[in-house]
């Protein structure tokens, strides 16, 4: 089965100066896994219209469905559009289909008394300013579109940083997309804690099981050691229908053996 | 003032499917940024070794000090010093030093009661084989010992992923690293939630007051309007030791001028 790659992209400066979590990262790539979809790689980066075209640009040489979040606001530093624009070599022009859901959204903003004006000044009407022949994609929450473009075969999706904007535009617009590319594909996932076992003597178990059933996943992660060690054991795979019933065989094969080892299986929180 | 630049390295699955949050990249951005040094990307990819030297070699372009995290373990998917070997060249092998670190942690250990054996296995071997002519650095909390590496005048630093482990090697070998590089360098900030005035209409004062204030960086992020609009408002800068000052100057004139334009301002929690 031929996989689906996805590659996020975060322009955030408040990320890389530590003031903020990447949670829409969280998120996504849990949305997009669980879909069959498989997230080959995270890049946060500067708020810069270089950087921005540059890293889409790789991007899309890699994956086949690039999602960029952040940067699509009113203010100066919103750059996505401008890089996108730079990235697939289309100048930024006035959609008339994004420049209508700006306007009826502060219309509205406007009657619920958040706003006392609701013309489009030039910083409202920078959120309609998209790169030729993309599409608008509305924000049930916000202000500003999201938008979808095609490149070269590789489809690039941007959204807005705020995350109830971003959550609204993705299961509206996004999971329909994500659905028709993976279809067929299954994501199945079982994890558990380890106590009094540490990684170095498990190490070699997971290596055999994993040899065993090539398509299941296996990982540990030792949560540290105070007192009493404790790891925990994930284990995944992405395939046909049957990966649920493999990977729930594995984790009971290793389950089993680990507590005749001397283990103790607690569940994951 | 040249900038010191840093980029972060996550090759780390659990990010990519949505399991784990990265918090290690704010604790070190948020760290690395406090010191006066400047994050310019962190990128988190598989645990592949081609994508990890790829990752680190094009990193090594762009930055002055590379910091990688996670993949120092003992198991089989822990591949970080086999693509820092990759990436700088060198073979690897039993680092003495390493070995020696190792062999002391399972001993203490055992004492604990937390393992039976502390004999040394290929597993646990696996943690003291580095690239030649790279550094350990002790792990006063796990068993991986962080590994510091130079080439083509680019500093490369590994380090383990779990949370603890990696906080205590970077307070203790990363820190004066850092502070002697990035010496006579301050980093500022200031931040308040702006209530009742929505980010398009706060962007042209934003624009306005940035030209004036040329070192000073100010970034608005919005929480949603139910209700009534929040924005962050954050201002920061990096320079020598004036910023702090100027800061403090730019935070108050725009609190200033949002209450006198209808705003309210609240303290960022």
């Amino acid at each position: 089965m031929k996989e689906t790659k996805f590659e996020l992209i975060f322009p955030a400066n408040e990320i890389l100066i530590g003031k903020t979590l990447n949670t829409n990262g969280r998120w996504m790539a849990r949305k997009i896994t669980s879909l069959g979809g498989k997230v080959v790689r995270f890049t946060v980066i500067e708020d810069d219209v270089g950087v921005i075209s540059a890293t889409m640009r790789r991007a899309a040489k890699r994956s086949n469905v690039i999602i960029v979040s952040g940067g699509l606001g009113p203010t100066y530093d919103d750059k996505t559009l401008q890089g996108l624009a730079k990235a697939i070599g289309r100048t930024l022009k006035l959609n008339k289909k994004a420049f209508g859901m700006i306007q009826e959204k502060y219309n509205k903003i406007q009657q619920m008394g958040i706003i006392k004006n609701a013309k489009i000044t030039n910083h409202r009407k920078k959120m309609a300013m998209l790169p030729e022949g993309t599409i608008p994609l509305p924000n049930p929450v916000g202000s500003a579109p999201g938008v979808y473009a095609e490149y070269e075969g590789v489809r690039i999706i941007c959204l807005p940083g705020v995350p109830s904007e971003l959550e609204a535009i993705f299961e509206e617009s996004v999971v329909p997309v994500i659905k028709e590319m993976v279809k067929g594909t299954t994501f199945a996932e079982e994890s558990f804690v380890l106590e009094e076992i540490v990684e170095s003597e498990l190490a070699p178990l997971i290596e055999q099981t994993m040899n065993k059933n090539s398509c299941v996943y296996i990982k540990s992660h030792p949560l540290g050691y105070e007192g009493i060690s404790r790891v925990i054991i994930h284990i995944t795979a992405t395939g046909d229908e049957d990966v649920k019933r493999r990977v729930g065989e594995v984790a009971n094969f290793l389950k089993r053996e680990l507590i005749r080892r001397g283990g103790k299986i607690k569940e994951d929180s």
